[in-house]
């Protein structure tokens, strides 16, 4: 058994802990947070857990092998690149770091260290993904149009992650999964209601080499959430909906096909529709099988799904979008007059 | 009576036709249709009705004094201005025209003619949209934060009109009607899957001067028909889902709010959510309110909603997104290289 | 073309006229009807038609060669029985007649006259049922287990018809045309909530050869329509919801099956439960393929397939059950003692 | 805090172990299960506590003052007895016991000892009956005309126990709750598809002095689970679907009133339909409110809203339903001659 330490334990730091303590691959060390009234949470919840002070503490305790990072974001790359460097495997959270330039620092430490660095892009480990991936290698839609989003709530504000970044990565994690391809170009606006230095609505437009087309609407301005993603195809469109229990996944067996006719000198698509056919997906958490991934990438049974590298090229993409909606926050800034409208999407904090 | 001629007998034709053969205001005197297959259906359908071989000639028949043009768009302009020009009133279909300069011009000559221009933006006339201008108007939503339109579809390919001018006239003259503002920035990107010349997917973003964010997401590749609008303000959000018979309109008594938070220098929101309220909206076809307004309007009984004016602030936001749209697509065509990605809305065709 | 006279324009007359005036093998001769009201609407709606002061000035018109009938019940056997007897073929709406006497009748003097004896059970010829037909007949359902039907509405309240006799008659026909057996045991109770002579709301169980159990829940007391009936065999079920637009057919891919499980010494079912699959159905009008079918029998080019026999068997089954919520309602009556509850199902009027 | 044992650790056990251990007005002494595979389960997840062979050896625990069963219904009524005699409170879950007789002795056994006797219908405490009882309070429904009810899914067989034992007291525990009303007539039919002694469908109508007539649809034999309860005022209506997360409460402005009309010597009722208005509800665990409950009742903080006496009515009720389907199922039986259907519910085992 792999001894872990969850450090953080704010929204997702439970959950984290929960599965790893299910886990037969791994036996929980300790919980960190800097916070005095989470830890005594933790104490009276799980007594036999010991509790550190800060994520340094857990770093250092030589009974932990592996770290599972739930801080803020700011607070990743410093983690994580104490415990690779100490030989320590590390999950972390995504978004997986604030920049490209701590992305790829993370990788390198990595790959000197020989510890195993994975990104939590639990979404990979989700049924309906699983099924996606099936259906999309099978070349069951035929070629791909487009893949469109609508990723909306009432946000969870967080002082150092702005909507981009808090919401965008599940999308670009899953494309990158479905489609392994990265864009060839991205734009992104938006606007800051609530903080003028933290936009709460951001639309994302990506084009990729095979010309697929995704858009990603997100917002942390809806009382209604909304997780619906559709793929469509040549020969099929799936509508995913996450909140749907009994039917996630509903494909339509419509497809779109190209007839050149002569008299009109204009391309005429012809449409064919059919029945639709919602797929029995396994009732699994999803973070109990990353859980589980993690563990055998450690023990090298499995190649990893979701290293550092993927993680990376999430972050590429996020920073790019960042700065096509940093250029647009400044053209619509400067319509507006009265204020100096800016992107903060994070600060490094000291750890 | 006033005696009415259709002009144009493709898929909004009949509806036109149906809808005036039911007005006490108006008397159908023909219809008109370049093609002679068109004329053969009018003819035998509706033995009663005079069948022009084209617009012109219905113009030129004296008992005429209205022509409802329901055409394709390219011939718009040359049918308006040529009734305008003999005194005959004129209700047009949207979009209104394929450029601001044919707008203005025909705004100009409908105003030295003294007959009534009107553009057909029916859901001004829609149970919904009365319901949401009334919240509007009195405060109900509070300061609106955002206008989202989901409007996908399988395409009607026309060789003349593309997604944009198809698809967000309605969204364009409802935010008229709902805002009386105009954008002061319009951002679209979007992409030319079945046609190189012909953009199927468009996503269009306006900020305006109240600070209110639109976006609309226009397709047509989808076999799944959406027509979900959410407008959300600081006190309430409203979905209208225009497929849903028995409540389009559901208004989610939820707002939000923004609280400063001292220890963390950030402004905190706060968020009210509570029950959801469907109200029951009356059981009217829009069109047919269309046509007793036109007629109202003509008699000089009632302001006109939609005269020349507000079809010419719609045509001005469609060929702005247009050229965003167009240098979007140029930058993107770039990098695929092989191709010129052009976006031709419209071609002016001989009438 | 075959002459046929339209009898009754209420609530079902006008889509009779429609639909056979757009017949190829009918010609519409007229419409009649005892209401002046109704008479003047016609006139100017339609004034090539000849209009009858009632059913018999139509059935003695020699241009008419049919009637389809849809007056009042109590007024069926009168007309029906008239223009037989002139060999005259007739359609007449659902239910068929009030009494197992007069359906015995009408099919013996139909027998004799020669002519078409047609009950309008509309839902025969509904892409739904015809799907759900295909299904049982290739026994892709497995051996039935349960028919359960909610069918409640606001209702039309007719004097003369209470809710048994208004709505059942959809189910036993289907049921009829589905399963081709008739009951062995029926059952019914309700209640008189707005006239204690008509029950408004009536529950009906019906047992058959097969071990199927048929469930009926019938109300004009509900503010929400609902039409879902679930169909349940061994090996999968279907939910049909005739108010859903895109997906009225469900099938859901779950049987049971039963295994002896020896220390229990009980019997305990296996579940299989699988993927949800939704059918596209063709987009027809089902009284258009009625009147096709109706000329087409009187052509005899095709074999009825609700002939008076069969509305004779659903009749029978309505009487049935109509006896056991009589007792029903007798027994809770006398409990209630203040009144003296009565099913008044029908009066014969003058026709 | 109230010392408290588990019995029984199958189905429902685990959740009740969970909201005691929560509860800050017990502390729990332990678990007994008869199965060793169950305790061995118990013994490693919770260490610290005690297990026992079988419920009477937690009883005789001095530690024990109360104690939750949840084993299978025959066993209640024996553990029950021996607990209570103890003067040991009781929390016994529903269906209460198997016979009037039981539940009567029980009732009185309670009464002699002093101790809490008390029925788990855990709906009382769910957040949407709590709704429903406000509105039925306040009269805002009007006079109730019916409750109707669809409770169907695929069944958790068990040897002891029928669809109506398992499914109806959850509505007769509501219908109680909300109407404080017993009914004057009661009958059911259904049938036995997989155990010719056990119903797995049961069709039950109830009337009531009010005049409201219950009616409940409950399936074993469904694998969509419904949970749709309407019911139907002369003012309002409501539907309840307990699966719908978001607005499990619908309320209709719908009201159904009466007019006479001369002319036609029969009452016209008058409809009026309107909005529809969906209320926030709480987001609370009712078996967490029932272990409060059960805690304050026992120190006579609160009044028991579901004790013995409340059981014993439900169980009254069940009676009456159980010799209504024998009855129907004899009867039904008969015309099928090849097999003797008999409706055993519950046989009484050895504690």
């Amino acid at each position: 058994m792999i001894g872990i330490a969850i450090c953080g334990y704010g929204y997702w730091g439970p959950n984290l802990l929960r599965n790893f303590m299910r886990s037969d691959l791994f036996s929980v060390v300790g919980v960190a947070d800097r916070r005095e009234q989470k830890r005594a949470i933790i104490a009276k919840s799980f007594p036999e857990l010991t509790i550190y002070n800060d994520a340094l503490e857990a770093i250092d305790d030589p009974r932990v092998e592996a770290v599972a990072i739930a801080t803020p974001v700011a607070a990743h790359y410093g983690i994580a690149a104490k415990a690779l460097r100490k030989g320590k495997h590390v999950l972390v959270e995504k978004p997986f770091c604030v920049s490209v330039d701590e992305a790829e620092d993370l990788v390198s430490i990595a790959e000197n260290s020989g510890a195993t660095l994975m990104v939590d892009h639990t979404f990979l480990f989700h049924p309906a993904v699983h099924k996606l991936g099936e259906m999309v290698k099978a070349g069951a839609l035929g070629s791909i149009s487009y893949y469109d989003c609508l990723r909306v709530n009432l946000g969870l504000f967080q002082p150092d992650v702005n909507v981009l970044w808090d919401l965008a990565p599940h999308d670009l994690s899953v494309i990158d999964f479905l489609f392994n391809e990265e864009p060839i170009h991205v734009q992104a606006n938006g606007y800051c209601h609530l903080n003028p230095q933290l936009p709460d609505i951001a639309y994302v437009t990506l084009h990729f080499p095979s010309r697929m087309v995704a858009h990603l609407n997100l917002s942390w301005m809806s009382p209604v959430k909304v997780r619906r993603t559709a793929i469509g195809g040549t020969n099929k469109m799936v509508v995913w909906d996450d909140l749907d229990r009994d039917e996630p996944i509903r494909i339509y067996d419509s497809g779109i096909s190209i007839h050149a006719q002569e008299d009109r000198q204009v391309i005429i698509p012809g449409y064919r529709i059919g029945d639709v056919h919602a797929p029995r997906l396994p009732n699994e958490e999803p973070l109990a099988n990353v859980a589980r991934h993690f563990g055998r990438v450690i023990r090298k049974e499995e190649n990893s799904l979701m290293d550092g590298k993927k993680g990376l090229r999430v972050v590429r993409i996020l920073e790019w979008a960042q700065r096509s909606l940093d250029a647009s926050l400044a053209d619509i800034g400067a319509h507006y007059k009265t204020e100096q409208l800016h992107s903060r999407h994070a600060q490094v904090a000291s750890v």
